[in-house]
């Protein structure tokens, strides 16, 4: 009705979200000296006095583009969007303490579905000591819609950021890797069979732990807690909610220096395994580029080799290299691959 | 595929959405005895140290439900998502900082299209100086979606919140009320014009005030500046995002108090008395229940009625009584009715 007709109509696919990104945010200036991280990290960092900062980390999830209800219960799919923004906090060496939960639903939802997902997201709070703060409540046409940010505090000098790994510092991952994407498969599997024959109840039993990866994520806050009362502080750090290789490649940029990986040293659970031989998919796949582990992804300086030793859930997996290169996977016959960034665009075919 | 077949289905029509709230967050515990306020004001108020505080207001606005881009340029929809999540921290006495968007697009939109929204958030931006800190970018089915957190850092003490009205309290309004309610209602009209004949283009010069009203609304942060520079603080505020007669029910509610309001008071532009007349709907239906004036609605000691009456955007409107009663209004016949409140439900019937 009221239109510019002569403006150009560019499809979104054209772009990475990265680029989208980039593109749309530009032109906005920076009015606050306090800001010390803005896009670009996995949280924003805010200075306050008296040396603390305030972290805020925030996500949008569209119901059958992030998650979908045939096979999520609804009280997961609230504890894991409140766990992926805590570990958005966590990945930078803190902890959150209040979280804003908007949801617009339709009349396709029900109040009881919603209460499930609330009580998901409270238990997640619970866990952490999380307080809800504030929300909004509004309805959609169809897909629902929820929208979570996260906040933290913390003392300024604590604050990890995806910069910062020096020449030489440990790898280091915990957890093991690619069980999230394994339990994805499984479950879109298991979708399909129901699709064809709903009489037949899914038999998940032999893959229970990756499906618990897939659906109930659980941010790795006890490793900051490990970090708190060992008073390590690792050089660089972040999430690995993209996979390995991804991840791996941001901490290399943001650091400007490269890296070895030793593919032996990455570990993966039986389960993965398991789904990796059934479905013909090779293990590297899952373990490089499964999202959604929201296992953490650190470097430190070597002289914490023995404390992080200690430690059975953290696992070293390689080390920073002098030039800003591609990080490489130095693997099992010897050679060395480039490990290239591979991530799910939204938009770009 | 994997449900409870015993879980109830009540359709969320059944309930308010102060109901539905209610039900889903009841059971949250609060962690932190730094949260002043939580759900139930316009911001959430968080301690720092340093007897400052941070407030936070988030909002998630649906294409279809709360923004029409048929006749809402996405430059002024920018403008108007980020102001009114400004709004709300003016509401309490103090200005914004800082700001995350998320959007959710689908390929039904165009890069451009998303470029000109960010405009209009920029452009608000650099009115109140507030940096933009984060977001997300993600993809829809088809309707957008855009999520909005806002924050902001104030001395504790100079926090103004729903309660705090005192008996005898002036009640004051700024700027004019029902424009635009107004000025959606002459859209709305417009657009079916538009839908029966596209060759028309709407001729919109005669409303060009309450249309703006509606599609770029502006937070009062001069009525905050004006109460810095003359050292003044409500007891009480809110801002009118749902009409007169519902915030002033809010105000009394949560400040345990009546109030009366006189209606020859209320201030109404001459081209919302315009559109009452051409519709054929009371100018009183305008000013009372008309929403998205984003003014701010204040109580204020009567000892600063000079100083009060020295801002001509602000007029006195009315005055806090002793008991907790339905609010009144004084009518031209010199009769008192109640003010009920009416709000938008999104779900309920």
């Amino acid at each position: 009705m009221i239109e510019d007709k002569d403006i150009k109509f560019t499809p979104l696919n054209q772009f990475s979200e990265f680029e989208l990104i980039h593109e749309w945010t530009k032109n906005f200036k920076v009015y606050h000296s306090n800001l010390l991280k803005g896009i670009g990290d996995d949280c924003a960092v805010q200075e306050l006095s008296d040396n603390q900062v305030l972290l805020t980390s925030t996500d949008l999830l569209i119901e059958s583009v992030h998650f979908d209800l045939s096979y999520c219960p609804p009280v997961h799919l609230g504890y894991k969007a409140a766990m992926v923004n805590f570990s958005d906090i966590v990945a930078m060496n803190a902890l959150p303490t209040a979280i804003t939960v908007s949801i617009a639903c339709s009349n396709y939802h029900s109040f009881e579905l919603v209460q499930q997902i609330y009580l998901g997201i409270q238990i997640a709070c619970d866990e952490l000591q999380v307080d809800l703060i504030g929300g909004d409540t509004s309805s959609t046409r169809k897909e629902m819609v929820i929208s979570i940010t996260v906040n933290g505090v913390r003392e300024k000098d604590k604050i990890v950021y995806r910069e910062g790994a020096k020449h030489s510092d440990l790898i280091c991952v915990t957890g093991d890797l690619g069980a999230a994407y394994a339990g994805l498969l499984i479950l879109e599997r298991e979708k399909k069979v129901f699709i064809e024959n709903p009489n037949i109840q899914p038999d998940l039993n032999d893959f229970d732990y990756v499906i618990e990866r897939q659906l109930r994520p659980r941010a790795r806050y006890d490793i900051i807690r490990f970090f708190n009362e060992r008073c390590l502080k690792p050089t660089s750090m972040i999430d690995i909610s993209d996979g390995l290789a991804n991840e791996i490649n941001h901490l290399c940029k943001a650091s400007k220096l490269g890296a070895v990986l030793y593919q032996d040293k990455l570990f993966s659970d039986y389960q993965t395994q398991k789904v990796s031989e059934l479905l013909n998919i090779p293990l590297t796949s899952f373990i490089l580029y499964g999202g959604e582990d929201y296992e953490l992804l650190f470097t430190i300086s070597p002289q914490y080799y023995a404390d992080i030793s200690k430690n059975k859930d953290i696992k070293i997996v390689g080390y920073m290299t002098e030039q800003f290169v591609e990080p490489m996977l130095f693997q099992a016959d010897e050679t060395y691959i480039p490990l290239k960034p591979y991530g799910y665009h939204h938009f770009k075919k």
